[in-house]
């Protein structure tokens, strides 16, 4: 790994194709760097002059008194890999590209210069950001090498004055977005180590500047917008280190929209599109998704005034001079999934002793303006942070003067210092500039947006959960022991799809699907004859690999009790298979006995493109489709983690007791997706998409059946490069 | 109907309480007042003072140099009540209490004075705004009477100067956040006409005022914020009007998340509670609910812009200059329901006239910062305006510079005289206050939020598409003429429970339940006999007004097919009826054929203690239960209300046709609906709930049955006032 520490903290920069001409992206640069003091040596180099804004240039990189740690390259992309090439030769370390015009541009040329950077740092192990990247920041040098306007020197310092505060990191293949989150952050006083944007990430992407930034500790939460993740090892590595330093990831995943693979053969892969599958990964690393600029920058403000007091669970409590305010916050910590409890009554004693009677101890702690006034935000949060009742507290305030939090600064300071529990404040009124000053100087973050306070206490509690549970030591696995090599080697031997009747013998080595597969009869009278063995009512099942959805293709029935249904049933399934896929290839009809009642469920594997299979579960035969109530998760799963998939389906109750039904067998459902996962995770190479749909979860204690199954084979699958702008 | 114009336009004011004290209240209030160059005379009324700041002083409300239109009453709670009297004597037309301490203290005494204040307004019909308001503002006469910090003199006007625009009111019964949006929606550049908060409302309610507004007609959109509806008469006939006038009611209810009601005897009470009451009227009238204060501000400020000229549908057009600010708002444009199709052909070719290679014309039109820069944001999106594909446009830029807006101002403001679609604009870093300034002199207005944004377009081509539907001339009903008569007098007669063999015959004077109803048996052998006559598999049920949830009873046997069956079901189910309701009142047995298959649908009938009868309807049997996928409506409901009501449901999809299964026969579904709705509305009075729990709806052309029935007789509850802080 080439060394990124050359490139965010260079002792000495080169910028090429630096310009005195501020109108254009080549001059803003030097412009933007130089309104800063920053801590190393510049040497412009430019063709055309040799002095630009009163800095000596110097006409080629070979040229500088000093081999350059990080070279700022900004000319027309033809000349980029030239000029890299000559950077390596003079043991350059690291490069930014800013020009644009590589793999994001229509037609070849631009990714096949795009390719010629990655190879020239590769072979010279130069740590290149970009093409088409809008530069970085580290605030901690003052070195802002980027052409972005929020960079800019202007009336605030780069940090804010005053006491050390926890810090943040942006990291952006969008320059512009990038940059912007310094922007909003900056104004709410929170302090921005690193602002890294990629852009095209022809050999760094952002995760690679995650992992640097964690192993340097000085980092307390990081904010990453996504457009793709180019090495899903990287990505599994940081997101763990992150978790387990408890240094959050708050991240968001553009492209979500985007439609999912097109053609898919399995209803697991048609309900699995490419965003599912990163929202996988980010639950199983406690990755926290924001769903706008501001909400990213307002959960990161949470975590870095609270990340070592985070609420232990998701009760609020809520005290306010407004009652309609408190009662709006109630709502809004409601829909984000928090419990807004009346408090305990030692705590209400203690609070009604200083509420008039038109105030209310209850939750939310209505004060009323006027006994907020006379005890101050401070003393009435006090007054609510020990109760046994509560996790976090939001505190409903006016932060329009700052006056007024000016004379309530020091109790407001002496309560952030001691209380256990996490504060927020929501200002239903814009806040004075000099309000967050105050407020972020004493240690707490300012919302003015009700939903994202909310939203930053839940995300609070849920990190903290999640990341005490995967701190925790790793369950026993299933007892089973899969027989791997003969199901690799059936698999091996089989053709692209596999249909239940192949599938199922292969899925019995990891005890998948025990209950009784039933006969393949390949004519009516060997139909009725398995039927008359099997005993009760039957279906018929036409086996085909071409025949994927065997219920359109009315190539199912079920049900039949007598010969007579069986054998007239035989001939009618064939025919419509046969009329639905002409020339389908018949293996014959398979005669099963009807499962028992249960809860229909749908299990299946998906092998997404870039992060390998993933375990999809969901419920309710057709519903799942209607409604895509389905939960995914990356492969192998322990008992625990499939119980919380399956708590994560918005129809979970369904699997539990209901008017007197008794509650599925959903010991069973786990093992059966543990051992799903299993099977997965092994022949990950060789598996594109699984189906087990349905499978019936009997009541409890009578386990499960799975009553068809489907297997696509992989061909394993490349993914492209992307790019940003 | 009290003078609600001598209140909001008074031409001689009385402060009685006034107090030269900014200290407190009493004081905060002419300082307030005096901020600003209000066009009335202003009579101070104080016991203790002849002079108030600057003001010749009286010492009595009667010693008036002439009767005032309005008393600005803010003196001790209990002294109000002989205060208000004294007004009435003296002839003044109006009051604003901004006194607390009535009905949201504690204790009766409050409420009691609440009362008399009621009874004087009535008897001098006096219009009288809380008590425990914050007062109002009237920007057009520059009229503060509130000590709302807020509304305090400072840097901005109250209006914002130059050119007219489309103007706001506010109405919230918190005042905190009732001057709370007029603190947000000034700082975009809004212009308000009115912020009126009313209080505990004891005599004059929110929707009274907006009303007024509506009627004088300078109003363009309504912020309403609402802890409750005490005239639901006055909601339905403002909401109509506000409606049918296309000026948008933009609304928040508070106390979502309070429990409903807590003892439901139907799965329909059970399921519809308080808020969802309100959802349902909102719905009907086309409310547009707001979740956050900003969020509706900036819907507001979407229809004071674009009111006239509203998208035609839902699909968006995106342009940018920052790939990854695009790719994001296309994600929040998909999650608020919108479509960001691919352009026409015609529209893309000439766009692409402009852009580089690297730039694209898809749809977000990334047109890269150079070419964004050289053709400008009202170039960019003047380009995408005419394409056939998109019914919105929403600009990605950056307000951070406005030197840059201001180049381009005369550019803009052209492009927004002149297109027909609306046109909303992200900058994704902080504006500058001088760019908020320039866009909205321009015409447009600036998002900060990528989600609210994507809410206002959805919102505004949501309200059209409402709005049409309701202008629309009423289709004809239901052809089925009920005998209301008889089904009223049938019900006066019941009990206060109706099981199924009590309500069907009743429900069937509505054409509703045609499906068979089956014999009720006394005793096994009668229902051997019933079974027998029926003929097929049977069902039996328990008949008992004391026994509503059969099935967890264990009061229902289904599918019984032989003699022996129901003879020992008939005993079983009555074992089982007596075991879990010991002592119940049992009617019989009823035996029923089994309904035919179909789609589990629950239909009901909740009387909400505001608003009355609500229909409601929710798919899938106990799913609806777990998901609470229901929808709800008042009555009677037209049939393409009724269709709309089912559009409404996430699960709706489920109706439809699926994988070689006929599509549900919606028709039957709808005329059920209907019929349902007439028989709730006819006897609204009579009726608390009702349960046609489950609806069967079969095939296409099919029908479908009510398979269980239940009425809940109305004890006419009665709703309290309500409180504001």
């Amino acid at each position: 790994m080439p060394d990124l520490g050359a490139l965010l903290w260079p002792r000495t920069v080169a910028l090429v194709g630096a310009s005195a001409d501020a109108e254009n992206l080549r001059g803003r640069i030097l412009h933007v760097m130089k309104g800063h003091a920053f801590d190393c040596r510049l040497y412009p180099v430019s063709r055309s002059s040799g002095e630009v804004m009163g800095l000596k240039a110097y006409p080629s990189i070979a040229d500088l008194p000093e081999a350059a740690d990080l070279a700022v390259i900004i000319i027309p992309a033809k000349h980029v890999p030239e000029e890299l090439e000559r950077c390596g030769k003079a043991g350059v370390k690291s490069a930014v590209v800013l020009s644009s015009g590589f793999a994001e541009a229509s037609g070849d040329a631009g990714a096949g210069m795009q390719a010629e950077i990655r190879a020239i740092a590769k072979r010279y192990d130069m740590a290149v950001m970009g093409p088409n990247s809008e530069g970085f920041a580290n605030t901690a040098n003052k070195l802002c090498p980027t052409f972005s306007p929020a960079m800019e020197a202007g009336a605030r310092p780069l940090l804010p004055p005053g006491c050390p505060r926890g810090q943040l990191a942006v990291m952006a293949q969008s320059g512009g977005i990038g940059f912007a989150f310094f922007d909003h952050g900056r104004a709410k006083e929170l302090s921005f180590r690193y602002i890294v944007t990629t852009g095209n990430e022809a050999c760094l992407e952002a995760l690679d500047f995650a992992d640097f930034i964690l192993e340097e500790g000085k980092t307390d939460a990081l904010l990453l917008l996504l457009e793709d993740v180019k090495s899903p090892d990287t990505f599994r590595r940081v997101a763990e280190k992150a978790l387990r330093a408890g240094k959050p990831l708050i991240v968001n995943k553009i492209g979500q929209s985007q439609a999912g693979v097109r053609a898919a053969a399995s209803h697991t892969a048609a309900l699995a599109g490419e965003y599912a599958a990163y929202q996988a990964m980010f639950q199983r690393y406690g990755l926290i998704e924001g769903r706008d600029l501001g909400e990213m920058v307002d959960i990161a403000a949470g975590f870095l005034a609270w990340g070592a007091r985070l609420p232990l669970g998701r009760r609020v409590g809520i005290c306010t001079a407004s009652g309609g305010g408190g009662g709006w916050m109630a709502d809004a910590c409601t829909a984000a999934g928090l419990e807004v409890p009346e408090l305990d009554g030692d705590t209400r004693r203690r609070i009604d002793e200083h509420l008039p009677a038109y105030g209310t101890s209850q939750n939310p702690v209505d004060a009323t303006a006027q006994a907020a006034a006379k005890i101050g935000y401070a003393g009435l949060a006090g007054l609510v942070v020990p109760s046994p009742a509560v996790d976090g507290i939001i505190v409903v305030m006016t932060a329009r003067n700052p006056h007024n939090l000016e004379r309530q600064k020091e109790a407001l300071a002496r309560l952030a210092a001691e209380t256990p529990k996490p504060i927020l404040m929501w200002s239903y009124t814009l806040p004075a500039p000099r309000s967050v000053e105050i407020l972020s100087e004493v240690g707490y973050p300012l919302y003015t947006g009700l939903q994202t306070c909310a939203r930053t206490m839940r995300a609070m509690a849920d990190y903290r959960a999640l990341r005490e549970r995967f701190l925790r030591p790793i369950e026993v696995r299933s007892t089973f022991v899969p027989d791997r090599a003969a199901a690799g080697a059936a698999l091996a031997a089989a053709d692209a799809v596999l249909c239940e009747w192949e599938a199922r013998p292969i899925l019995a080595r990891y005890g998948i699907g025990s209950n009784p597969v039933g006969r393949l009869a390949s004519s009516a009278d060997a139909a009725v004859a398995a039927a008359q063995t099997i005993g009760g009512a039957v279906a018929l099942k036409v086996q085909s690999p071409d025949i994927l959805h065997k219920t359109e293709a009315g190539a199912v029935a079920l049900g039949l009790a007598s010969a007579q249904d069986v054998r007239g049933a035989y001939a009618r399934v064939l025919a419509s298979a046969r009329q639905h896929v002409p020339g389908a290839r018949i293996l014959g009809v398979l005669v099963q006995p009807m499962a028992p009642p249960g809860r229909e469920v749908i299990l299946g594997v998906k092998r997404d493109a870039t992060f390998g299979p993933l375990l999809m579960v969901g419920l309710g035969g057709i519903e799942v489709e209607v409604l895509k109530d389905v939960a995914l998760a990356p492969v192998p799963l322990a008992p625990g983690e499939a119980r919380e998939l399956l708590a994560r389906l918005k129809g979970a109750a369904l699997l539990e007791a209901h008017r007197g039904k008794p509650p599925a067998d959903v010991d069973a459902l786990v093992e059966l997706m543990v051992r799903l996962s299993h099977f997965a995770a092994d022949h990950a190479d060789a598996i594109a998409e699984i189906d087990l749909n349905p499978v019936l979860v009997h009541e409890q204690g009578k386990g499960a059946s799975v009553v068809d199954a489907l297997i696509v084979k992989a061909q394993i699958p490349r993914k492209g490069g992307g790019h940003a702008t």
